[in-house]
């Protein structure tokens, strides 16, 4: 893409931007801010939030790393640079996750990244954007879960009248604990290897990523406003933490950007800032039949179409 | 090997006297057995011990499962045998994972485990005994740590005069944290791919994988008893979820017996059953200088020489 520094300058601009928003809902807690460098090129700015009245755990992270691609990356990613030689790669992006304290206010991710693979003389063998958000309720609020999809459907809706269905089927299959056979939210909307094509420009996918960018704020701060106040105990708290054990695992099993980022000699504290402050197991645990976890259970599944 | 039924029926004999021994040692709680098939052929036993009066969380458990071996197998365990059509495979094991209540009582794992290939017609491709034990305790005594590795050295020892000091290594070497550059806890041994070879047979190597499986019991036992009742408060107990947190990104990034159990089609409870009942994570911890906690980081490394 032509000035592709435009690429990080927004991703900095929007992980200001939300942070901003964050700390406001949140009121009492700020964001405190690390820099680092990764060996071989690049690094990045971390953001991370801890024991705030509303969000316990939570991180907006920017990097963008570049330099060799080693043969462990052009696996990972299944890249046909495996011959060439001196492969370099270039890699921008913000990656959110937060936990609230709260059972009753969902979990949020957000991802948007740019890929570039280039020769040893410079010359681009590839690029494309990726990206995706999807919410994960301890317990399922039909109306909120309707409010999310119906909010990432417009923001699809204004690039291409496919893209939600088919990014929303994509978010269903990449966000599920296959050896749980369950999935670790009510989904959102995944897309990947977003390259110049016959109908969109590179520069069209970037206003698209934007716009997936700047949809985060509204609505989760609509969700978290909706349901911050809402009382609970010691029951909720439980469901809450033992779900974040499932988090835990699809993170450490599947979730693509962690793989990459431990693989490419990514700062590990700013991966792992996806983790939650607590999370809990217990042994074929089931929720008793009827009860509101054993309902929540029932919305963890693929194919719920949340918009008409 | 000739009368390989000798093996599965060894573990399933290792399994109940080591339930038995933890249940003696717990005085309270009790396992629980469910008994498991695995489509495409075996199953197992799993054994699990919840909220005792020792032990909190923890599994003993025997599986032997068999059939098509999967591309994914052949590639796991990095076999020759991907051009070989229709390899069944046969695998064998007993694992051990406790998570004891007190964050004074250290975290012990132990695996044994027999793994053989054959092509269509039942001839045999590969056979091999693997194994391991490892102790991670919350807060490193050095008196424990050397009773711990002097008992394995001495288990070794009865076998090869080698074998400690290669295992040992190879322990420090596979139960590593690397994105965190840090061990899981004190190392022990881990060994795998025991072929029929110059030096021993495989009733040899057999004859070793018992006197492992067999030295769980005396030395966890005086391990427990030298440690459950001693005191402990809220400090402790927050560094011991905190060192679970690492036990649980170990055992989901890295484990090759979890990764191997979950790719085969294992029974998801069972694998996961060496998870704690609690973990938590925090930004960028670390203990105070100086510390108890600083201190059993700084024993949480490799190389360290246990025995004289």
């Amino acid at each position: 893409m032509k000035n592709r520094k435009h690429i990080p300058e927004f991703f900095k601009f929007l992980q200001d931007e939300i942070c901003e928003g964050l700390e406001k809902l949140d009121g009492t807690s700020q964001f405190t801010e690390d820099q680092w460098k990764r060996d071989g090129g690049g690094g990045g700015r971390t953001r991370v939030i801890e024991e705030g009245a509303v969000f316990e755990k939570g991180g907006v992270n920017f990097s963008e790393v570049f330099g060799d691609a080693p043969s462990q990356i052009i696996h990972t990613l299944e890249l046909d640079g495996g011959e060439i030689e001196n492969a370099q790669f270039y890699a921008a992006g913000l990656s959110i996750v937060i936990h609230p304290k709260s059972p009753m206010v969902p979990i949020i991710h957000m991802n948007i990244r740019y890929f570039e693979l280039t020769d040893s003389d410079g010359q681009q063998i590839s690029e494309w954007f990726g990206g995706g958000i999807d919410l994960t309720p301890h317990y399922v609020v039909d109306k909120d879960a309707r409010f999310f999809h119906e909010n990432l459907k417009s923001a699809c809706d204004r690039f291409d009248a496919n893209y939600y269905d088919k990014f929303k089927l994509w978010a269903d299959e990449y966000f599920f604990n296959t050896h749980r056979q369950e999935s670790r939210g009510i989904g959102g909307i995944f897309f990947d290897r977003m390259v110049n094509d016959n109908s969109h420009t590179m520069e069209q996918h970037f206003e698209f990523v934007q716009a997936v960018g700047k949809s985060f704020l509204p609505i989760y701060g609509e969700l978290v406003l909706r349901n911050k106040d809402l009382p609970f105990g010691k029951r909720e708290e439980e469901w809450q933490a033992f779900r974040r054990g499932r988090y835990v695992e699809f993170n450490l099993i599947y979730d693509r950007g962690t793989k990459f980022g431990l693989q490419t000699g990514g700062r590990t504290e700013s991966i792992l800032m996806s983790l939650p402050k607590t999370a809990s197991w217990k042994y074929k645990f089931k929720p008793d039949k009827g009860s509101k976890e054993d309902l929540a259970l029932k919305k963890l599944v693929k194919g719920i179409a949340w918009v008409e």
